[in-house]
């Protein structure tokens, strides 16, 4: 089965169990709204691709840990979204769910789905436990305090702020949690991976600030120029359009380099390299146009 | 040791542990707050006394269970303070934590509680991951959709109410998860201690309903008269002082009869009774007085 079904059939249960039963409808269906339409889905797709490449011996243990990750960054999206952080109108080109149902709906729902991520962990343990309760103690590290995305999130309220903690607790943590989640569902060890998490991290934010430079809002699917607008440090700002391609391709190269060795070590190398390609612009691998040539 | 000073140990530790590292210091002490004074730590109370009923033979995993237990009860108190639900200025003698930090912090707190609720049972697991990981689903089934804290906050979000199911997600979860968690925590089976839980939880609501009525803010350390004034329904509204202390005391007898044969089933009889009793204020039981007499 392809990633992209897994993740899909998988979310499906998820939520649906999420929503049986005697339930509240709004919140019921706000659960859905949150997590859809899945768009890239990057961070399971990693955690999968870091399972194959070890094996993957477990897959149903794999595709719950792949669902998991991706209900936190869902949720983090939600609450992220709300009128006291960004007050955001859009996300993934529809109204933000607090817009859509309300802003005490939307409080629910991240929380929901936070919880939900550590069900389907417990629900998946089988006659792995052990490795189950390790991904559930990886998902919890990168997601709360003091290293998760929560964290991430808390330094914003901060006069001052460390920038490394702040970019790998608000960027780097889930693609961590990621790379050693798929290691670790496969059963292997978690330490080994984290480098490569924390480099596509890396290479993601910078992405992300040629995206919210270089793109319009259709294209993104939530306003551009947000870093700008917010005075947010961004590798554009310091680097320029072209010094942040080159800082992106060389985090690139360190993460593929930073790969253990397994046996599908090749096959990821290429997935995260064609991956990580389509992350950024097209404009921003154009060479200015010289005018006559 | 006292089953207090096994609450705040452990809770203290958790704390502790969420706040090291290089972390942003408001979120780290918004910790701290959220989680002090203890007050009556009733739910976890609860949970271990159940699990010394049935042996207690892994201490460790009671204390961890307990306060993953009140670390959710206090999120979900952090949350349902906010301004777009209870907008409430006080929590036990103080200013809500939107108040004393802010709203962004808030929210983080509460998701960083619940995140650490998961995290400080997989820690504990030890010899016993299937004890944990037992817990964990109980614990999230609890929490989050369609059963838990969270449906019962939604269900408030409806236009028609399923009162049953409201009132057994709003107040009965975290009181079914207690007396469960606590047989997991000792190794017994979860089921047949969901009805003193949900025993108990009826009636704390109606205590709960006696104290709002008849306590002052300062008895309360948060402002009196709320379901009154929000129009929610309660027990004292539809049977009066007499009859709502009458309804406790049926509650409770009913609790107590239907504790499963254990060890310790007659001393947890004595200390559901005591602890009920001093949920109920003193002016519920007293006779109105005939002048003259």
């Amino acid at each position: 089965m392809k990633i992209s079904d897994r993740i899909e059939m998988t979310m499906n249960a998820a939520i649906s169990n999420g929503q049986g039963g005697i339930a509240p409808a709004k919140l019921a269906a706000a659960l859905n709204y949150a997590v859809t339409p899945g768009g890239a889905r990057i961070r399971p797709t990693i955690l999968m691709s870091v399972a194959m490449a070890c094996g993957d011996d477990c897959p149903k243990l794999t595709n719950a840990a792949g669902i998991a990750l991706e209900l936190i960054h869902c949720a983090s999206l939600v609450h992220d979204d709300l009128p006291c952080f960004d007050d955001a109108d859009l996300r993934r080109g529809k109204p933000a769910l607090h817009r859509a149902f309300s802003e005490p709906l939307a409080v629910l729902t991240g929380d929901s789905l936070i919880v939900m991520a550590f069900q389907v962990l417990a629900a998946a343990a089988a006659h792995t436990p052990n490795r189950a309760l390790q991904l559930i103690e990886i998902l919890g590290m990168r997601t709360g305090m003091p290293y998760g995305i929560c964290a991430g999130q808390g330094w914003e309220s901060e006069d001052q702020i460390d920038l490394s903690a702040y970019h790998q607790a608000k960027t780097g943590a889930l693609f961590i949690a990621a790379t050693q989640m798929g290691a670790v569902a496969a059963g292997q060890e978690a330490e080994p991976w984290a480098e490569l998490g924390a480099r596509i991290g890396e290479a993601f934010q910078v992405a992300d600030d040629l995206r919210d430079a270089l793109c319009d809002e259709a294209t993104l699917g939530k306003p551009a120029g947000q870093d700008d607008l917010h005075g947010r440090p961004n590798a554009v700002a310091s680097l320029g359009i072209a010094g942040a391609v080159q800082r992106f391709d060389d985090i690139l190269g360190g993460a593929i380099s930073s790969i253990p060795a397994c046996p599908g070590e090749a096959a990821l190398a290429q997935m995260v390299r064609a991956y990580a390609d389509k992350l950024v612009p097209a404009g921003a691998r154009k060479r200015p146009t010289v005018p006559g040539e």
